[in-house]
């Protein structure tokens, strides 16, 4: 059974704020928010979790193991570096939108993100890794057939990308409905999905929809362990796999030990 | 008229590279990416540019205004000090799809993106600003009426991501198969088009599109200058207008003079 | 009594890549130096230690509570996102000076800093907090009594940066000799010093020295704690007591509870 | 003749933010301080210029054709993504130490350091290119003989540290007060001097002084152009030829061209 602590990011009033005095040159935004991104990565991937960028100004991440005095430490080190600041709410349960339900609840329960006086929301239940069994999350990485020899040295790159982006789409929609789980894109052509135990007929299903929906054919590996970076390398290797044997689906098994076991 | 001249970034054989000899950690390829898109974003943004991070291992940019020696300048900068190189290709045409035809074909020709030989390709034609009229850029800047009373506040924020997905899914479409423009989602409830010459009615009509399509409701302003920074500012203003005044397009008239002009 | 755990952080072969195949780029070279130093400082201090750029190729962290396997997840970390590595030799000691010892001659052992097949060496011994007494670090913080006054509003900040760089010269060799503690200049007027178990009256002296040395009045506040960061932040606090009581050496007494105890 | 247009970057009311409510982490100051210097040398870097980290919250730079529009968008940049902002003040002269002179008058003029109702002073002349002769800007690179053979791989980093920190502390004052040249440590064991016109019997001086002052061995390559970035990659070359060679003092003859010449 799985079990996903998952922290949603939010920027607080991050909206009005590249607003005023006047809006401010975009590049700096831009620069502003994947730098933010990307501290958040270090911080959070260097402790065995994972973090999305979603929208950027509300970020998604998976913090299995990562108690509230480390949440507390990002959000003091955020706040000392940069000209905004962000809550975090935390939740646990089997599914992954379960417990990002619970997370975004918190948040939300203490104030619009657009509440000038909502600042630094630090609210959540954590997980101890007594509580959970052994394999807590499940990471399934999915990228697209052959994607280069397809689309990006076929096509111009924004038609290479409307392509992956359908499959993005079809892909992320139906796993929520069907599953609870939840599907980032991840740059390239590679899709990262947090997902409750679910079957190789599942994956198969997953795939095989988005290839009837859009024409685009997937292929993905499955690992299971204790953080989001151990059953994600477990992936990545299930994933190479399918590349080697022309497989679809593949479940790492048993999950590759690494130095953060 | 609109003159684009746009620049492909691509980084070279990046895709090998993430497996090799092993599958790297996710944060840090999460990091690099996320950090090598804000250095761009800098180096381009501060010559009056825009770059999108699209699918992160290509980057599309607006770089009216920026030379093949600046150009070779980042190109040589990247080099010393990340463990990637770039390609760039850059192409001119009046529609922005067009002009990332020729930026795209001059990379492809070089080789695949995944030929381990190939790398840090310079290669395009580069626009002065004597042969282009007084505006030569048309930047559109969307964003969705009350997205965080609609979807921030009140649902997941997987499912607030899912509704602006769609909303961007649906525009990006249309938008390059009616107009030949090119959308980014650049987080937030933002998209920004960079565009040919539009009519007021040719952009409700792109508004109406998303809304009958997928029930998203957009507003838009439009800037129009010589480069993507000012045009872009200019559009912000005119997006602050359509808040204002509950309007859903208004065009920047005339363009708002900055420092960069 | 003190026991210190530090970390010398050492870039591979440095010195010839700076120049191979041709020199590079100065900036592009600071750039890579200091934020690499910055995302170790990110990684250490969020662990609760401390890290000073010194020389740069050569850094020197106080890592106590920070285990062998952090450390080579931080190594892995680098390697995946700079075009150079890093080789990190960890020593335990009373003084600071003999623990860098230690953690140098591990290092120095596996092969010179440029020898081109000697990367990524990771050795040395981590303490455990158990072996440690409650207030194993000792941090002083010493700054320039009104630095802004007498030298940045006054003259030209070269001349203003030569008188810092005085006091901290003259600092930096007394507490080395007389104690062996290891002083660094963090920026502005202020000097951070891991020190071993000293008296207010050898911290007087150390001020007393610098004052007939090089004629310049320093004044200090001393923490002492589990870790850096805890010892660090009482002995801020300390400082700020001198400040505003105008005394010259002043002690955390006892140490400033923080999230991170 | 030398001309030489120096700016110094100052960080506004910058030491009371550090200990305002409450004394903040000193490896988030760290880390702010060294990407911010970062930042800056990229944005000068990447058009022909110098920065010097200096003390952090005041950096100088050599900024020969760069322009009061970019020295603006440089500041409204560090605004729009830093806690901090930052002041600068501009200056020409033939030496550098007089240029520097100009520079931080204009910031003292407008108030203190710690004034924080002085922000964002941007303040001084530029230097159009027409003004100068060919080679306006000299720099010069020294390293220590040896560094490695004789500190890094035989003594605690700490204590090579102190060789090379006497090298620099001995040198910088020679060079100030002999030239009104500034010398800045740049890492490693290389010291960046900006210098006015200088002969080979003068360098040798220099040389000749620090070594009887500290007993440390320096030797110097010069170059000179138009900005720094080209200067000082003539003077890099230089360097190597008393590498190869075995001399002290070498000047780039004629200056070697580059793309950014």
């Amino acid at each position: 059974m799985t079990t996903t602590q998952l922290t949603l990011v939010q920027l607080d009033n991050y909206g009005p704020w590249t607003v005023t005095p006047e809006p401010r040159r975009e590049m700096d935004l831009q620069t502003l928010q994947s730098r933010l991104f990307a501290d958040i990565a270090q911080f959070i991937g260097g402790r065995g979790g994972y973090v999305f960028y979603t929208r950027f100004d509300n970020m998604i991440a998976v913090t299995n193991g990562i108690d509230r005095e480390a949440h507390a430490t990002l959000q003091e080190s955020i706040s000392n570096r940069y000209p905004v600041t962000i809550s975090l709410g935390v939740g646990v349960a089997e599914t992954p939108a379960a417990a990002l339900n619970g997370a975004t609840e918190r948040i939300q329960a203490a104030g619009s993100a657009q509440d000038e006086n909502r600042t630094e929301v630090l609210a959540g239940t954590f997980l101890t890794s007594e509580e959970t069994g052994p394999e807590p999350i499940h990471i399934a990485h999915f990228d697209v057939n052959d994607a280069t020899g397809k689309y990006t040295d076929q096509m111009n790159e924004f038609d290479s990308f409307i392509h992956i982006e359908r499959s993005y789409a079809s892909l992320m929609e139906y796993m929520r409905k069907a599953h609870g789980a939840l599907s980032f894109f991840v740059g390239g052509d590679n899709i990262i999905a947090v997902c409750p135990e679910l079957s190789a007929d599942a994956y198969q299903d997953a795939i095989d929809h988005v290839e009837s929906d859009v024409g685009i054919e997937l292929k993905v590996g499955v690992g299971r362990d204790r953080t989001a970076h151990t059953a994600g390398i477990a992936a990545k290797h299930a994933l190479e796999e399918c590349r080697f044997d022309g497989t679809t689906v593949e479940f790492a098994e048993p999950p590759i030990p690494t130095s953060d076991d």
